[in-house]
């Protein structure tokens, strides 16, 4: 076969045959297919599309590239989340001690942040010690230990999507449907798992700001994750504005572990409780909502789901005392409070905006080589329909950088104020 | 400015600016700018298509990358020719000589066999000790003294050309209008031409094979040309079955010599005449089509031109001995005689076969690093339209390799025999 004739192919418009898939991911790794070559591929891809047949080849040969992790004798109970990416998203981190409390095994590989979106390995790197590139073996134990472990994506675990998803990044070929696809099932399958549920996030601060490419992508998803023999379940949430309280790797921590000790901020725990109540009807664990719901709330309330979260950092080799003592985190040098110029309802937080001036204070990073500042980020006080007093304190901004104050100049521009009254609304907007 | 966000812009059907070209180009060039993502560019370019600004704006940092030939006191009489390429295609050599000996000065940058198709630069290095590796000054003295020269793409003439073009033919993104125009254009531009006259090859044989694509590269180079304030003429011809008599190296030349001989084969002629009157018509030498065939008869007849021909071999360093003495050229070892299975008329000589067979036998490369066998190729004896008997000769084809017999095999079915009357067909189809 001739790669240059494959690139001609799928360029043409023309379906890729199995062994044209097997053969262009193989060769690559290989080395014999060129970083160039594939980046046209990935281009012609992205613009001419992928059916299911070869969205779900080359899923296959993702996996085929890497080691899986095997659980003896699952029960239906092995789920895991995934979040396409958001701002103050950190519903994995609250998520998994909870599912695990709840009997459901959580074997979690996860990403850094992309983008304006911070990533939950980066803000579990906020805790000193805590080791996430972990074996795929070690993986294992933490997981039959503990029920859960969330680690990053190692050279064993799906080599080929680690490779091309670099290559993605750098050559404007994220965006594609079947290459999301394989990318995202190859690494849930890889973990163990058996069914998965997604949090397809969609608006302003969503990777996918369209409805209408979120369903595509769901229906990929489900479909090919089906033909594995995998449970899919999508739920679409609304990403216009900043998930929960804080934005910011530490400060996102905390209040993760707020949220575990019983303190939510509304928007958060909407879709966390949802997300984890399919979760547990996908596990046979519960039959309705209503059970799910309660179900969650005890494992709050008891302080268990704090106490599993304290276990993986522990297993994981980070200091727990975290949990209880937050000056552990350090603190920021400055601190800079985002003020009302005007009374009324607030309309906007635009998400992405706030994303990106945040990675200006370090709490991000541009380019992979940054180091990323932990204790770097922003506090909300008010959400999108909170009234507000001319005066008021909107948020308040933490920093190190000395470009503080152009930064808070910056948040301030994504909160509008209108004088009319704004309806909160749902996060969820759809379930597939 | 960001690579990525340049490369998703053109992703997503934008228009690039003229600075955003001239960055992308120019920070290729500096390395800045990886293979990866010129690859991904140029797939984006191809299925998402240049307009004319764009297409005129690249043109112009490819001309900006390298150095011109700069002939003083031009007089409308710089004209060059440019092939898209073809089998048996060996006008370049006979029209050069030709249109200088009327006066025409041609400066002509020639390349190497692509795909299944053969390349004047081979086809002259089949000349013992002909150079065409030459430098842009001495190109421009032995223009000036002979009034033309033929010489390969050194790294002076449009280095952007040559590294992208190379990237091109690795990546499946050769066939993009706009890439081709700037390709085209820029070096030619670079050879110091007023005029450039287009013979653009249509039909199985041809890289472009349907005529609808073939018009518009024809607009984009008329239209993009003269923005350079340059005359551009386009012929479509047909390339369904090989032109002229020969396919091979020296067999071309041979050929070539032939004609400058006053020995014709009609196809052959047809074309040669067509695209050296548009090139007197444009130089201002001529007025009508007859009074232009009436001079290169002339030219030929006299021996004016043969002599010319013979000056150029001299002034490139190669022996010029080889126009009355073809056996310094060498002789396959082997030859062998495709004979008809069946009398009637010839209805299809399909010349991609014929030139894929050729590289079976090294009359071509497959890859850059493979070497030419110069006397290996093919000399038809007959045509599209010709009557023949069972058993009669069809072509004759010589050969080094011992692979000889089943690449003969292979070219007999490239002839189809028809049992009704086959009418001979114009090879030029249209004028632009």
């Amino acid at each position: 076969m001739n790669p240059v004739e494959l690139i001609i192919k799928k360029r043409e418009k023309n379906k890729l045959d199995k062994s044209e898939i097997h053969f262009f991911v193989t060769e690559y790794l290989n080395e014999n297919i060129s970083e160039y070559q594939m980046s046209a591929m990935l281009m012609a891809i992205l613009l001419n599309g992928m059916d299911f047949d070869e969205t779900f080849w080359l899923t296959a040969e993702y996996l085929a590239s890497g080691k899986q992790a095997i659980f003896k004798n699952k029960n239906g109970k092995f789920i895991d989340k995934h979040s396409t990416g958001g701002v103050g998203d950190k519903i994995s981190i609250i998520l998994a001690p909870i599912a695990a409390e709840c009997g459901i095994s959580v074997p979690m590989i996860s990403g850094r942040g992309l983008g304006h979106t911070g990533g939950t390995l980066d803000k579990l790197e906020s805790i000193p010690d805590l080791q996430i590139d972990i074996s795929l073996k070690k993986f294992q134990e933490i997981v039959l230990k503990n029920r859960f472990a969330i680690i990053s994506q190692s050279k064993e675990i799906v080599p080929a999507d680690k490779r091309i998803y670099a290559l993605r990044d750098v050559t404007g070929t994220i965006k594609s449907i079947s290459l999301i696809t394989a990318s995202i099932l190859s690494k849930k399958i890889a973990s163990g798992i058996e069914g998965l549920v997604v949090d397809l996030k969609v608006g302003k601060g969503a990777f996918i700001p369209e409805m209408k490419t979120a369903k595509k992508l769901a229906e990929s998803l489900i479909s090919v994750g089906n033909k594995f023999g995998k449970k899919v379940k999508v739920l679409f949430t609304n990403m216009d504005s900043p998930l929960g309280m804080c934005v910011g790797n530490s400060l996102e921590i905390i209040e993760s572990i707020e949220f575990l000790k019983g303190n939510f901020q509304e928007d958060l725990k909407e879709v966390t409780f949802a997300l984890l109540s399919e979760m547990l009807i996908m596990a046979g664990i519960v039959i309705t909502k209503i059970e799910a719901e309660n179900m969650i709330m005890k494992t709050i309330k008891s302080g268990a789901a704090l106490k599993r979260f304290a276990k993986f950092i522990e297993l994981q080799n980070g200091n727990q005392d975290v949990i209880y003592d937050y000056s552990i985190f350090g603190k920021s040098k400055y601190s800079k409070n985002i003020i009302a110029e005007k009374s009324g309802f607030i309309s906007t937080i635009n998400s992405r905006e706030i994303g990106w001036a945040l990675i200006d204070i370090n709490a991000g990073r541009r380019i992979i080589t940054n180091k990323i500042d932990y204790t770097a980020g922003l506090k909300l006080f008010k959400k999108v329909g909170d009234k507000i007093a001319k005066n008021e304190v909107l948020a308040e901004l933490f920093f190190n950088k000395d470009n503080g104050e152009i930064v808070a100049e910056r948040i301030k521009k994504t909160f509008q104020i209108s004088n009319e009254i704004v309806e909160k609304k749902t996060r969820i907007l759809e379930c597939y």
